[in-house]
């Protein structure tokens, strides 16, 4: 898949719509928007500047040019906003700028002292929350490298025997951090980057630095959320314990399992996305957990080259066949310690679908590829 | 190594020399200016606020509050810029208030239309060149991590053997492909993140994300950036080539390991960036190459929770004792292809010191870890 530019024809139609002679966009190279507009992947700050129908980029000089259309890059290391005036002039002197709300200060400030009028547009954020079909496809390719990666942390807890009140494998103590540089192997392997995004956590204890010894019976979470290599991100979390024989974690899975279902019967074209992150809190709830401390505020959002973008599941946005959503529930008590399932779904015109077939089960045994 | 926070005592002191009333900081969660600012790794906007002596954060409501001191910890809806001006109400109802210049224009006008008079501060940026102890311990122990996966890179090539002018590993034609997965396969179980930067190239093909099948005679350069645990970056590259052959290689490699020497007679304190980036480029030079067209215009600059950051080595900065440094030499020709070397230095009291003793063979089959 060619891994952009895109949103050229939506900065397009907002230029046209608001009379504006332009469009500028200041960010480092390593931004989701710059990736989105320019398909590169670089780490080092890009001046966009879409005029009608043709995109300027401007680089410092110390960079080495990157493949591409080289009549459209100009080298330039004067500040941002002046680098970007100097392509505006070549259209008109004087006139209105489009550029993202969170465009730099001091780039906005040279604009203004070159003599435009700067408008706040959310094309970009707009076009980014529909996925074409390249996107997509994308996402998906991540999300089967995230179902190999939790994969591999249920074959080990699989394999992990109890000794001592606590959980060993391939002869040593299994700490999260084994777990989880273990992950991380499995999606390098797959071609795709943990994003630092990684965690794995039990119980009460343990975090996403710290490596916690784990013990039998303790729900045991297992997150990723890997970027490809065009940059998009997926989003799984498995929840897992080993001899489990509390009432409490298999509650709390099952009320997981049936707010992710809910997702499935409400996230059509058309819905409105705070009322499906609601109904998802609610049914979580409903298995006798506490809205207020229990259940997980975070149910998700749009994914696409950022892990969370448009729309939010807590907004007013109304759902529309193209977006892509990570589904979050999850569910956390002072002592029994966290339970959580998240999944990536695609709202389509006959309704939503989740990109990956992984098994939910609490029992890792139970795995199945 | 606790993770931060850091940078509040030059901001103070940023405060004080300009008589402002505070400092406001609106980032990405996981930008580093933010994580430097906050020990924060968090893919949510954080608002940073600093008023003389005290930091207060403000995340959005959705997000399930980090650990720390949740006192300074503020959860609120409104725009950053907005919810930044209720902080600063506590400290004073007018008055001037520091920012980076990247802090976002519509953050600014929000602080603006409250009543504060903004001003533009490199305290943070300024503060960040300089590391810390616990930093350069975070910096050496991702160098090591990237050592380990250049060496895992050497090994598979000195195991490789030629059928047919091609390259052959574990039974099958070896890529720069599967080359950069095991890479960072070996980054994943050291506990660093490739951070998407790990590249594997040859010749005049092939780039980051395309396989390209390797050849006898042609150099191979493998490339890693990683990010550690607490988010602090390294940075190696070495070239090798199997059964070598041409002049062109051998005198390329010759060429930029002269050029990674003269940073270590160079990189004092007290010396000039700018000269020290161009004695680096004019010794790759000096071995018959052309400065135009074959010597890399990116010689590097600072490193920490950035690839790429203060000071550039082709600004006009004071090297000082503390400044961290990617190091790079690189030649790239039309039809030979390419070679590098890139590595990390310290600038120490006594002189500058490369962090790892990654040998600098061109021959795989003599790496030594």
């Amino acid at each position: 898949m060619p891994p952009g530019p895109r949103g050229g024809d939506a900065i397009d139609a907002a230029i046209d719509d608001s009379g504006a002679i332009g469009f500028v966009s200041v960010c480092r190279g390593d931004d989701p928007t710059s990736r989105y507009l320019t398909g590169l992947d670089a780490e080092f700050d890009v001046v966009y500047v879409r005029l009608p129908g043709e995109t300027h980029l401007r680089v410092p000089s110390t960079v080495d040019i990157p493949d591409g259309d080289a009549a459209s890059i100009r080298v330039d290391d004067r500040p941002a906003g002046q680098a970007a005036a100097a392509v505006l002039a070549a259209q008109a002197e004087t006139g209105t700028v489009l550029t993202p709300q969170t465009v730099p200060h001091d780039a906005a400030l040279h604009l203004e002292s070159a003599g435009y009028e700067l408008s706040s547009t959310t094309a970009v954020q707009d076009a980014r929350a529909t996925k074409d079909a390249a996107e997509l496809d994308a996402i998906e390719g991540v999300q089967r490298a995230a179902k190999r990666a939790i994969s591999a942390a249920a074959v080990i807890l699989a394999d992990a025997h109890v000794e001592d009140e606590a959980l060993v494998w391939s002869d040593a103590p299994l700490s999260t951090e084994r777990i989880r540089r273990q992950v991380n192997a499995t999606l390098a392997v797959e071609g795709v980057d943990s994003a630092g995004a990684t965690t794995v956590t039990t119980g009460t204890r343990g975090g996403r630095e710290s490596a916690v010894e784990l013990v039998p019976g303790e729900p045991i979470v297992v997150s990723v959320s890997p970027r490809g290599p065009t940059g998009y991100r997926g989003a799984l979390a498995r929840t897992f314990v080993v001899d489990a024989d509390g009432g409490w974690e298999r509650r709390a899975h099952v009320a997981c399992a049936a707010a992710r279902d809910v997702a499935l019967v409400e996230a059509d074209p058309g819905a409105d996305a705070g009322f499906v992150g609601s109904e998802i809190r609610a049914e979580t709830a409903a298995f006798g957990f506490s809205m207020a401390d229990e259940v997980t505020r975070d149910v998700g959002g749009g994914l696409g080259l950022s892990a969370r973008e448009d729309p939010p599941l807590d907004g007013d946005a109304e759902l529309a066949t193209g977006n892509v959503l990570r589904v979050r529930s999850a569910i956390t008590h002072a002592t029994h310690g966290r339970v959580e399932l998240t999944d990536v779904l695609v709202v389509e015109d006959d309704g939503p679908r989740y990109l990956t077939d992984a098994p939910t089960t609490l029992d890792p045994s139970r795995w199945t590829e």
